[in-house]
This record gives structure tokens, sequence and C-alpha cells, in this order.
């Protein structure tokens, strides 16, 4: 049997944004029909050359597949080897034999699929004529999560904030050329955030940024940047107004944005809706009417790797892409 | 950059005893000297297909390098499939910048790094003019310890037992023909182990096969098979009489044949000499004269595959193996 492999270069030419958005819809149906089998993630610090390792594997008895994602972090890269920071490879194993079917590079797998989440929650959650997007950040997953909802919702302005002032401007005119819609940098968050209907926090942030007043009636949000304890984007006042949904409550009530209003007795974890998947189920009804304001908690989970890297694979068979090779 | 493939077969061409053995001793002494990284091991279970996949990663300060192991166990694969039972994929992560460097098959790295600890542990515990040994089961672990010991010390004659009869006669004729030895079956174990200088046990058994009575003076002893709780190979009283290494007094403590005495109160943890590791850096007495039981017991740890698999790195690119490619 053989392995296929796939370069940095096959992923970028197969995976798309309609593709990924399809693919997390895939794993969050897998995940809320406990169909997926996600272990706890390994990390390995190398503190020495300023490095991690992160290992998240998950099997998803939907595709019978299991990935394997190995994601570095190594911050003096560029300097010290002209390689990027972040470097990821996944494997992709037949559940039914454990043969490893595919080894790829695994960079472009979690921007796709994180901003791939962001999307789907805009596709169920936000209103349907929603058509201006308030992102505060200007990093990748900023753009991400805007190529999403340009997807799945006729969205036609975008304003961003971002404390570096060279990478909000070099985003405004990538994005523009990029989506052929108007992008606009904010001389503060407040400017970004009132009158948007989507409003997208992509930072590394450890405070609230954005404040409860800003927030009008009908606003979707979707909190990205929040994945690690500590670390938050929203003021958690927010949540007391706003129906709540998760990618994972066991991980978002830890990791989340989620777990600020949690700290703060803001709200109990009675109050969350439920997790994104069960209302794609028809389990937990999404958006009820327009005033209500909705809010999505995303902290990232194994089985988008998986369901977005067989996405991959599936398009790679499809269009010959990739040299095989025996492996084993 | 690129990333080198190493397929079974040029693995197979790659590694040999001597270098298996010079790289767990790397092992060792990286282990004991508090320079290694390894993450608990993660398992996914894939019961339905009567599958499962253990990912075993490891950082060591020595080499520099990051390995993660995947291995998969499927027990119906032979007839569904014609594949193996156990399968494996091993990737190689330059330490100082995460990029992987090799990606390789795994399925030979267990089973001579295992081979290779028994062989280890009787270069530095074993009389010097051991000549026989016995081997309690003739699977592939029964095979490898042979080569490891043979490898080592000057033996002549191999006494073999596995209740497996067709197995056992299997065993006896492959191993005179590869080793050039003599190689004999026995009725019972007593027979195998009974006047041998070397004793290893390499079953999956979950309960004494060798006596105490059965064990005289001088005696190194090789407990292989038990890794897991709830498995078991030796009466537990030989653990009274021998002094006591391990490759991981953690791991063992647990999983290993020692947890047994343990269990039945007849050691402590205080009582075992130490790990091999620590022989080998001279901090602790290995054999002290002609006369002691030494006993060695296995568990098995990532940094075995580590060293490993930096030897069969190396030994590919000064021998121009493999096949490079552009992965990331």
């Amino acid at each position: 049997m053989e392995t296929l492999i796939l370069s940095q270069r096959d992923v970028q030419q197969l995976l798309t944004m309609p593709d990924a958005i399809e693919a997390v819809e895939a794993a969050y149906i897998a995940y809320c029909s406990g169909k997926v089998n996600q272990p706890p993630i390994v990390s390995i610090d190398v503190p020495e050359h300023r490095g991690e390792l992160d290992i998240k594997a998950c099997y998803s008895r939907t595709n019978e597949m299991i990935s394997v994602k190995t994601a570095v972090g190594y911050w003096d890269n560029p300097q010290n080897f002209e390689l990027p920071t972040l470097l990821a490879t996944l494997t992709l194993f037949d559940g039914r034999s454990g043969y490893p079917l595919c080894i790829m590079d695994g960079g472009r797998i979690t921007g796709y699929r994180t901003g791939a989440a962001g999307g789907v929650s805009a596709k169920w959650l936000a209103r349907k004529d929603s058509k201006t997007v308030a992102v505060i950040g200007a990093g990748t997953q900023a753009r991400m999560q805007v190529r999403a909802i340009k997807t799945v919702l006729p969205i036609d302005t975008v304003k961003v904030w971002s404390p570096i002032k060279e990478e909000m401007e070099r985003y405004c005119t990538d994005l523009e050329q990029e989506l052929g819609i108007q992008v606009a940098s904010c001389e503060n968050p407040e400017d970004a955030v009132r009158d948007a209907d989507i409003v997208v926090t992509a930072t590394p942030g450890k405070a609230a940024i954005v404040q409860d007043e800003w927030i009008r009636n009908g606003t979707h949000i979707i909190a990205i940047g929040a994945d690690m304890e500590g670390k938050q984007e929203l003021d958690p006042r927010i949540f007391a107004r706003a129906r709540v949904f998760v990618d994972s409550i066991e991980q978002c009530m830890v990791r989340g944005e989620t777990q600020n209003p949690l700290k703060a007795g803001i709200m109990t974890a009675e109050s969350i809706c439920g997790e994104l998947g069960d209302v794609l189920l028809g389990k937990v009804i999404g958006r009820g009417n327009d005033d209500e304001i909705t809010l999505f908690d995303s902290t990232g989970m194994g089985v988008q790797d998986n369901t977005t890297a067989k996405m991959i694979y599936d398009r790679a068979r499809e269009q010959g892409v990739g040299q095989s090779l025996i492996l084993i």
C-alpha cells in the first residue's frame, strides 16, 4: 500500500474556505453526536530554544479517520533559520486498519479550520441581513474570520482595529483587494464595534477590549482569541445579555472567553445555550429573533483538524495531487 | 528545506543491533541525566475495529531531537486487509527549530530498541562468562532479546520454552540458522531456566511462569513481557533474592514486573537498586560479584525511540538512503 504525501503547496492548492466550512460543520456534528474520541493535548516545551510542540489527535467514528497533528511554535525561527514561527504536519490514518493514508503539511489546516469555525457560527447564528463586520486584531485569524464570514453571508463592510498600526493598514489593503469589499481601519475599538452586525475578536489579549455598551441588539459576536486560561477580549457583562454558544462546553469553561464571566459570577454553566453542533443537529435553538445578541466562543478541537484533513485528502485523490510512496 | 522519508525497507537496511544497543545506552544515560522530556502516552481506542493507536513523544536535550512515534495495533488486519497487526511511523523533529527532518517507518524501531534494552542490561549486569540463555516465549521479542544478548556476550546456547509448540520449533530453526548457536526447545519452563546464566521472559503473561526455586545464584534475569498493569511472568519471591534494576522507577512500579512484588509486599520501592542509566553513569553499582542474582525490568520509554531514530537518520544521511522531498 502507498502513503500520499501532500506538501504545503499541495494543501494550499487544495484547501478552500467553502470546503473548510463544510468540514467544520461535519466536525461539530460528529462531536455533538458523541462520535469523536479526542485524547488530551500533549505538549513538549523546549525552553532553551524558545519552542514548543503540541500534538492534537482525534478519531471520528463518522468518517472513520484518525488524525494526528503535530504543531510547533519556535519564536526565534525567522531570525535563526529563516523558517516560519509556526510549523505543522498532520498524518491521517485509516480508522479501520491504522494505515497511514496521508501525511500532509498541517500549517494551513489550523488557520482555515479556525476561520471556518467563526464562519459556521455566523451562518447559523448571525442575522441573515448582516452587512458590517467589526474585527479586533489584524493578524492571520482576523483575516481568516472575514474570509469565512464572507463565504456564508453577503457582507459588504469590514471595520478593523488593531493596536499595531502598520499591521492594520496592511490588513485593509490586502483584504479589500482579496475580497472586493470595503475594509476600513478605525481609531479605536469602539469605532469598529459600534453599529456592526458581527463582531470578531481575534487578538492574544488578556483583558477586556470590547465593552458591553458598544454592542447593539441583534449582533453576533465571535470570540476567537481566548483559547487558554487567563485570556480575555470581551467585557464579561456582554455574556449576561447574550445567548451563548460554544464549540465545546468542557473546553470553553476552562480555556475559552466563557471562563471570564464564569469567574466573575456573571453567568453559570447552566446559562450556556449549548454547543454549536447541537444547533446544527436541531437539538438546540440558535437565533430566535433579530434582536437577540448571539455569542460564539471557539477554542478549537482536534476533530476540526480531522475533518478538514479528510476533505483535503479526498480532494487530492479526486484531482490527482500529491506524491504517493511506499512508507510501510 | 527538505524532509527525508525512510520506508520500512530503508529502515530495515539501516538499523543494526549494535547501533540499537549504542542508541539505547545513550537513551538511558540521557534519561538518568535529567535531559529527557517524555509527556504521558496518548491512546485512542477504536473498539469497533479492534484497534488502538498510541503516541509516544520525547525530547532529548542531549541530541536536541524530538521524536513522535505513532504505533497502531489492529488485531484483524491480517484477515481483513492483508496488513500486519502492528504498524508504526515516527517523525523526527529538529529540537532547535521544530522542523520535521525525517519521517520513517517505526515498526522495526520498537522491536530493536526493546531488544537492545535487554542487551544493554546483559552487557552491564550479567556475568561476563554467561554462556546459556533461557527464553520464555518464542515471539518477536524472544528473538530480539537473543540477538541483542549475542551482540554483547559470547553466548553459545539458547533454551526456549513456549506454550505454542509450532512457534517454538520455528524459533529454534530460525535462530540457530541466523546466529549459528545451539537453540533447543524445552518440555517445560523449568527445563529451560534451570542452569541458565541469563533468563529472558518475553510473553504477554498475567501470572508467574518462572519460579524462584529454578533460579540459581549468579543469574541475570531480563523481564520484558510485563509492561502494563496486571501483567506478570516471574514469581515475586525472586525479587527478594535479586538486585533489582529498572529502565524507569516511575514506570516499572506501576506497569513493570516490579508491580507484583510491590503489591505482594515482598519488596518496597526503596529496595530497587536503581535505574540502568545510573549504572551506566557510574552512580549506582551494577553486579557486585558472580553470585548475585541481577534482575532488569524493562517497560520501554519514548527516549529509546528517540535515540534509535536519530541513529537511523544519521546512517541514512551517511549512506545516502531514503527520499528527500519538500513537505513544508
